[in-house]
């Protein structure tokens, strides 16, 4: 057969949005940040020691385009944008389904997911700011891959901590952040006050996201040219995203696509987000009224899904101000689930309106479920999705049979955020049979 | 600034190519392959036991151009193809050279080299002569992947034999195989006569590529319904690999490239032909006079610069066809470079006839050289380079170096084969400064 016109739906460099949407423009009744402290909502001001001032304004804003810099766009092509939209002609074939099956691309980037997406304009924010190192936490290792590697293209420093236990059990991280020219710590470290204080009180810790964002934002406060950069939650991360569902729009213009099911897996919200946000102006303005905005979570952190919808610190220290969003508790403790980057106990205050607004649903799944469906997207499509793109995955695997079983020929569109080859040791114990299933998590 | 129109120059699916160019029908005086045991010249029948028609028609053709199957260039698409040209900028004002330095992404495939475009064909070919298993060898693991993952494509079966110092020391590799569904011996195994009798006689052998294709030889003898597939050396690998250059020849027109210099890393040769065999049919049609076409290869295996060029066989246990090339014997034990792909003891017979007739030139690089170039990419333009692309790479990097020193504003384009990020092992040991410098190898 020839190649179908829908079968890879590209963009020319010239196409990368030039504007990011801000959807709190159109979200009703957002509840501000609290400050941990005097309990009144935060100022700028507020932000000042660990952010720099253009992030600070895109964080507050109420604005519903904001202009991306030329050489954010530039750069962004350096990330390999636009992606392609592409059809699962291969997946459909095999589920028999009379289902159209598309995926958004961000597994092209060069670092591997769409983590880049927002470093980069945070990283030339801070540039501009004369800012000359920004720090970082990272968890399962992603974003501080993708801040070490944007550093570079505006001649900043990165230093990013490493929770302990990913950094002694995810070496190749650690080798590709210093390929990268970024330092990396293990935390709790030696190079914070708070890491020293930890070290002394509990020498044997594995560390946590809290103690490594601790470290971070003390590194960043303590040095007025070192800011702190964050890859997820915040609103000014989930605006940088939105080149991503910009992108979509495009590309279904452009092939005539209709989707029935927007999806996407969330953690702190900002794949999610990007990819769905563009599309939600949309239909919040008249457009596709048919289709349905599906947020897919784990089993084992399933905020949406499970969690109380109130103020919580973003950290488990309470050292953060207080966002109104759906929370687990910010003294929960995830299990240890290969997807590290849904390990987060809250949600985006965005993604949480959205969700509690009814604009968009959630659902959750358990880890070898979502292994399996990486699988068989593997032998089909032949590409091996991120341990958290499976997520969303299997949502749009469940919504093709759904179709099957009703001979319905709907069309379904998911979010790959990334690829899984710097995470490949739950496929091993997938095909092993050793995967364990994700249950809840704990709280301290 | 904006995005400038040579940045990244993309092409659209329908332009992937049509027609696989075949160098043979250009290139006088090819001397034809001898029988191992007859030593007469080989016959199509000769290869019936390992290969089927279609790949031994291919492999003996001196036609010119050999049209590409439509449900191959539809799945080429799965390999995003076509893959971009693109401008290294910032490596350019890192150099502060006033050359131009382009490379060809072949790393954006999902199996992260241009191993693909020739494992494709393959198998497609196979599973149409009614071929259910294919089996093959892999070193470095670049090529069992291809295989594994698109033998899915065409419901066919691939049995991977990894060389077993390899397969311990690269357990991600047998993960990836693993997921995409394929089977993965260690070998020596016990799985063939020929695997059993090295283990009976030296149990504690890590293996050798050598060992690897005999069994997988024996394991397609021995079954009418299974054949052997090649990543490299042979003809028909080098036709399938011009996908490259003919996308490369079409982005050169559309942004007005004229280049000087052509560059690509050697091991076997495939991806060197990919890339410059179309490029070498328009130099000699009268395009192209000023440019200089260059091979790369490691200091550890330099069968162009310090190679013979006479008849050898293509296996350490001499089972294979003799073929006329440039070889440091079939007794050469290379030195445990991390550049797997580019150990080979020999060269396809089409790039050394291209190389005895002037067409082409050589150059070889040590290791260390080659990783320090890796990690100035990764900072200058985002992106880990396969230890194999870093020798091209280098070399581009020399030759704008060269222009600097002159104030020449040449053009350097180089195939960047593929990513580094399941090799990551060389990088750690160039920052930590213990990658040692590559002997040349020994003979047995």
């Amino acid at each position: 057969m020839a190649i179908p016109k829908d079968a890879r739906i590209t963009l020319s460099p010239e196409e990368i949005p030039k504007k990011w949407y801000n959807i709190a423009a159109d979200l009703p009744n957002l509840k501000p940040m609290i400050h941990p402290v005097t309990k009144e909502p935060v100022k700028p001001a507020d932000f000042e020691a660990i952010f720099c001032k253009p992030i600070i304004e895109q964080e507050l804003s109420k604005e519903r385009y904001i202009d991306i810099p030329e050489e954010v766009r530039d750069n962004l092509m350096a990330l390999n944008r636009p992606s392609p939209l592409q059809r699962a002609y291969r997946l459909e074939k095999y589920l028999k389904t009379p289902a159209k099956i598309f995926f958004k691309r961000e597994d092209m980037s060069p670092l591997g997911s769409h983590k880049g997406n927002t470093a980069l304009a945070q990283a030339y924010y801070n540039a501009e700011s004369g800012i000359h190192t920004l720090t970082t936490e990272t968890g399962a290792g992603q974003w501080g891959t993708a801040l070490a590697m944007v550093s570079n293209l505006f001649d900043i420093k990165a230093t990013v901590f490493m929770v302990k236990g990913s950094y002694d059990a995810k070496p190749l991280r650690k080798t590709i952040i210093h390929t990268y020219g970024a330092e990396i710590y293990s935390s709790p470290s030696q190079h914070t006050e708070f890491g020293k204080k930890i070290l002394r009180e509990h020498p044997d810790t594995s560390g946590s996201l809290g103690i490594a964002i601790s470290e971070a934002c003390e590194m960043a406060a303590k040095d007025p040219g070192t800011c702190y950069a964050l890859g997820s939650v915040m609103n000014h991360v989930m605006l940088h995203q939105t080149v991503i569902g910009e992108e979509v729009l495009k590309q279904f213009a452009q092939a005539e696509i209709e989707p029935d099911y927007m999806i996407a897996c969330v953690g702190g919200g900002s794949n999610f987000a990007g990819f769905t946000f563009p599309f939600l102006r949309e239909k919040m303005h008249g457009k596709f009224q048919n289709s349905e905005v599906i947020a897919v979570e784990p089993k084992a952190a399933p905020s949406l899904t499970t969690g109380e919808y109130r103020y919580d610190y973003g950290d488990t220290a309470g050292m953060t101000p207080l966002m109104y969003m759906y929370t687990l508790g910010s003294n929960f403790i995830p299990s240890a689930i290969h997807a590290g980057g849904l390990r987060y106990h809250g949600m985006s205050p965005l993604v949480s309106a959205a969700f509690d607004q009814h604009k968009i649903t959630a659902v959750s799944y358990d880890q070898p479920a979502t292994f399996d469906a990486g699988i068989l997207f593997a032998r089909t499509e032949g590409i091996i999705p991120a341990p958290e793109s499976c997520h969303a995955l299997k949502c749009a695997i469940d919504k093709a049979l759904e179709c099957k079983a009703k001979n319905e020929a709907k069309t379904i569109v998911f979010n790959l955020s990334g690829h899984g080859l710097l995470d490949l040791a739950g496929y091993e114990q997938a095909l092993d049979g050793t995967l364990p299933s994700s249950a809840v998590g704990d709280h301290y």
